[in-house]
Formats: C-alpha cells, sequence, structure tokens
C-alpha cells in the first residue's frame, strides 16, 4: 500500500481498516489516479494479515459523485483518455468484486454513477437518511457498468433495478432500504456515536470464519461477474463514441453553467 | 403493424406508443385473437424506428382478467382449441420477453392469470392502488404458465411467490409494492396528470443507450426464459387434460352462476 | 414413517400433516436423533398419497434454538461424533430442498442455526411477531450451512444476507416480512383461529397441479442447490477443527454459564 494517496484517506482501527474517498472540491468524484489508488487500497488491504474488514466512505457531505466527467473532457485527446481509463476502471471494478474480506459500504451522502455501482459489489451497504443512488447511464447516452447490469435487478427487483438503470431513477436511502440496496439507513449523527463503534468491534471476529463463509457466498457467481464486467465495458466504450453521449455531454455542462 | 385491432387500441405520442387491451365486456380478458394482436402489436412496435417506449395498459377498471376461459369451453373442440391457442400462446409470450425497446406496464386494475405473467415480463411495472396481481393456477388445477416459475421468486422472494403460484394468494396494490413487484403506486386520478405525461417525456431518451442496457440485462437469463416457458407449457397441455381442471372449471362457473 | 419420535410429534388433518419439533427442555434443539427423525418425517409425507401439504412448526415457545451444540461436546468423541452427524445433517439438508410437496414452515417463536436455514429451504414460511431469525456462524467460528450462502443472498438482497451470514445480524420477524423472508406476520394467537384452519382448507388444493408448479419452480436450481450444500458441508467441517470453533465454543458456554 501507498503511505500516500491524493484523493483516499486511511484509517486503521483494531482489525478494521477505513478507506475514505476524498476530493472535496469535487464532491469526491473520481478521476483516473483516484480508480488507480482504490484499487491499490483494496489490493493492499486483500493482503494485509492485520486487515479483517475494510469499509469504504466519502469524505464530506457527498459519498462520491462518480466519475469525473469534466477531468476527461479537458484532457487534450478524449477518446484515448477514456480507453487509458478502461484498463484501470475495469481494474477497480474487479478489485470490488474479488475483494476476499468483509467489505462494508458506508454510503454518507450522495452516491452517484461507477461509485453506485461499485457500492452495490460490496458485502453490506449502510446509508445515512440524505443518501440517495443515482446512474443516470441514458441521460449521458451511455450503458450499465460496474456489473449493474447483473446486481440491480437481483436485489431490487426487475421493475426498480430497470428504472434506476434504464430511466435514471435517483434511488432515496429510504427506498434503498424498502428495496433491499441497503440494510439499514442511519441519521449521520449516528454513524460516528452508533456505526462506526460497531464496525470496529466486528472486525475482532475471526476472519477466516467469515471469508470462507464470503467465499462460498461469490463462488456461484464469480465468473458471471466477470463476464458481465467485460460485456459491459465492451458495450460502454462503443456509447463513449456515439453521438448521443457527445450530444448528453453537451447538454449536461450547458445545465451546470446555468445553475 | 394492423392498422385496426379488435381487442387493442393503439396510441402513438412522440417516441411512445400505447398498447391498450381492451374488451370491455369481458373485463379485457384475452382470447385468441387478443393473444395474435398483442403479438402482433408487439412485434411491430419492436421494429418501428419511430418508437423508443411501449407501455402497455387496460381500458377501463380491469387491466385484464386474464384467459377468456369461457371462448375456450364454449367452442366445438376444447381439447383442439387449447392445442391451437398453444401455438399463439407460446409467441405472445416470447414477443413479452424478447421485446428489444424499455417496455413499461401500466396495470390500471386488477391482473389476472396470463395478464398478471406477462405483466412480470415487462422491464417496469406501476400499479394503480385499486390494482391486484392473482395466478389462481391450482385453484383451476392448472400449473405456472409465462415463465412465472422462474420470474415470480426472483422479484418476490421464494416465499410470497409461492403462496402466489401454489396457493392462489393475490397480491394488492400495497403489496406488490412492498415486494418489488411495481416500482411504484399510483392513485388512478394521477395516471393521466402524473404518469402518462412522465413516460412521454421519458420516450425522448436516446433509444440506443436504453436498449444497450436492456440487452445487457436480459443476455444472462434470456436462454433460461426460452426454456422455462418451453417447459411450462408442457406441463400446461398435460393439466388441460386432468381431471383436477375438468373438475376446477366446472366448480369455476358453479361459483360465478351463483354470483 | 415411525409411528412414535422421540423429538417430533406428528398430526393428520384431511391432506395436510404437521410435523412438530419438541424437545421443550432445551429449546427444541436438535441432536442428531432428531435430525433423523426430521428426515425420516420428510421423507414418509413425500411418499404419503394421502399427504398433499406438509406444515413444520416448533412446540411451544421457540420453533427451534438449532444444532444441539451441548450434546455434540459431552460426547467421548466430538470430532468423531461431528462426523457421523455430518452424514445425518446431509440428509436432512437434501430431505428438505427435495421435497416434492407444499412444504410451510410455521415460525412460532426464534429461529436459530440450521433450523434457520432449513426454514428457508421451505416453500412459504410464515411468523409469529416474536419470532427472529439468527445464524451466528462467525461467532461460533464456523461457517453457513442448509444452503444459506445461495438462498439468504437471493431473497433478502446481498446486504442483509451478508449482515446475517457473516455478522450474526438477528432479523426480527417484521425485518423478516420486509425483507422478503416470510410472507406475512401472525400475532401468536392468530395461528390457532386463522394460520391452521387456513392451511387445513389449502390441502384440499389438487396435488398434482401444486407439485408440477412446485418442480418447475425447482427444477432450475435443483444442482445448485446440491451443489452449495456439499460444498459448505466441507467448509464446516475444516471449520469444527479450526481454532475459531474451539474459543467460540469455549467463549459461548462461559456466556452462557454466567447469565
Amino acid at each position: 500500500m501507498s503511505t500516500s494517496y491524493k484523493y483516499l484517506k486511511i484509517e486503521n482501527l483494531d482489525n478494521f481498516r477505513k478507506i475514505i474517498i476524498s476530493n472535496p472540491t469535487q464532491k469526491n468524484a473520481l478521476n483516473v489516479q483516484a480508480y488507480s489508488e482504490l484499487t491499490d487500497a483494496l489490493n493492499s488491504a486483500a493482503k494485509d494479515d492485520s486487515v479483517t474488514l475494510v469499509a469504504l466512505t466519502g469524505d464530506g457531505d457527498y459519498y462520491s459523485s462518480g466519475n469525473d466527467i469534466k477531468a476527461f473532457l479537458t484532457v487534450n485527446d478524449p477518446q484515448k483518455a477514456v480507453a487509458d481509463a478502461g484498463i484501470v476502471l475495469k481494474s477497480m471494478i474487479r478489485a470490488f468484486f474479488t475483494f476476499p474480506k468483509l467489505l462494508i459500504c458506508v454510503v454518507n451522502g450522495p452516491c452517484i454513477g461507477i461509485s453506485c455501482t461499485t457500492a452495490v459489489l460490496c458485502d453490506i451497504i449502510y446509508a445515512v437518511d440524505t443518501a440517495y443512488f443515482y446512474t443516470p447511464f441514458s441521460l449521458l447516452g451511455l450503458c450499465a457498468e460496474g456489473c449493474a447490469s447483473y446486481t440491480f435487478p437481483r436485489i431490487l427487483g426487475r421493475s426498480k433495478a430497470n428504472e434506476m438503470l434504464l430511466l435514471n431513477y435517483k434511488l432515496s436511502a429510504a427506498e434503498a432500504y424498502q428495496f433491499q440496496l441497503v440494510s439499514k439507513v442511519y441519521k449521520k449523527s449516528e454513524l460516528n456515536t452508533i456505526l462506526w463503534p460497531t464496525i470496529q468491534k466486528q472486525s475482532k471476529l475471526p476472519r477466516d470464519s467469515i471469508c470462507v463463509t464470503k467465499r462460498l457466498i461469490n463462488e456461484f457467481k464469480l465468473k458471471d461477474l466477470e463476464n458481465v464486467c467485460d460485456r459491459e465495458l465492451e458495450e460502454l466504450y462503443k456509447r463513449f463514441e456515439s453521438d448521443d453521449f457527445i450530444q448528453a455531454v453537451s447538454n449536461f455542462f450547458q445545465r451546470k453553467s446555468k445553475l
């Protein structure tokens, strides 16, 4: 593990490692370097014998606003940037669904795009009541990524999953609990008083016992996730070259500039 | 597309096509001709480049009361009628689960039997608060059809799905939301003021983007649905020849005549 | 069917057989003989033409407190006892998921460990409002069994299933309904006035019709369940030899002795 990351903060408490996404001026958006750092942080925690349990969360009021589109579009050669990012993106998605230890996501605020689809790859999700889950793929002319085409229908049921993945439905924390996406909704003030101390305590449970059950849970779907991940990215790269995407991005920034 | 159907009404609004099941004197029950018309309407919409999104609904207070058993039993040769209907039925079920564009079901009232199982094959379901979902297979001595043996447990969970499929449990709109079958429950008056205008607006989203994600969602289960559909119909034809069915139908009409 | 069991009571009403787990001084814990009796009772009901529907429940205030660990650890050779129990355990789990008729579980109180994982293998689960579902595998240094690593995520969604299977989360009856594990929650007094009479009535539904649909529902997952069952038990036997288990059992009895 690199001892210092630009877009992540790391805390260690007993056998529990907390990874905090931190890019405050960009609502914790993820750029290519942040993808690499997150991949490295997960892979390092996987190998570190002192770690039983990893929790991911965001710094401040956002969990993460997703892919930093602006960072992509302000480089000289966006198509090349996308292609390069693709490899990094795939490594990060795989780092999530192949992570061998207990991985908890504490969604402390809005959770958007790739941050949302990878949150759903964590073993357990908790959310604060002001959080929401949002995957505006068709608004951007894109398609599902991060195995969402596979995981969302299996958790939320066909209808709500399709509303999110096809019609850009913004899922509130309350409805995320209702539709089985999150295990519990907390008030923000309860994170420090209740949730984090609980998780720290749980990190003392026998690690092998947890990892064996996790492996049993995953072994019947790992091959599926690998295939889905690849198929989605294949389609995603085609979508990046579509007129729909170019038009949608242009509209997106026009809307932003009006706010 | 045939320009005029006997049991369907068609409306076109922007890139949105509305298909309305309309057989008012029979609570929108589906007979063999209605199956053919619905198949044709879906296949035509699939091919029509002006269409991004199709919504199915029913005329009046019923979505549809399901298969028109009376129409079957009043023909000269019911066994032959069932066999002929089988081919038409299979084509209709396939037209639902192979439909390549966004397919929304707006359940405006009771939704029964084959109408219920095919509604569940739509991408998104909305319901009015007076709707219910009902598949009285064992009451009729029959068995699951329309891929319900596959789709229901994956959406509703094992227990509630089995209550519906094995014990003729009538699922209210509120519980359909609770059990992830529908995305939202509307008051009937809100369909015209809120839902239909929203759907019309959504039909302007980029079609390819939506269809690519839908294809990704479906590609891991299409083969399963094909197999399930065939296996169910195979068993269903045997059930049509069983004493259970003959007895159940006789009871059914006796109860009806007493109401 | 053996006419008299030590740990089960049997009642027959119309085409309905009620199997009652009864070991009152041990909160209906299951020891090796109880496993054998339950297996025999299920297999006998499967073959008995007078039976359409079987319901499982517990005697008194507990459904079942799960595996009777004390019975294992007080024998002379616990390792051998575990190995012998393994064969009996596997037969029981298989008797649940291969049961060909309608199998309803009426959870009349706390439902723990192997009793919980096998309850989830029943077709339909009802619970009283004082019941809870609890699988403290990692607290005991063990791993998932009874196909729970497969069934739980598919019913409860990934997040809540993992909370239960990895973090020993105790699921209340209300949340079991919320997360689709049970079809309905009853007041205890309603079991005799509402639920049991309803089930007895349902046992008169046509048996073949119900069994055909049940077979259709199961045929796409039976092979998976067989594999999962074997894989889990393979890992479980390794866990029985781990320091985690020995330490956890020691802690468990120390806590008990302090109460």
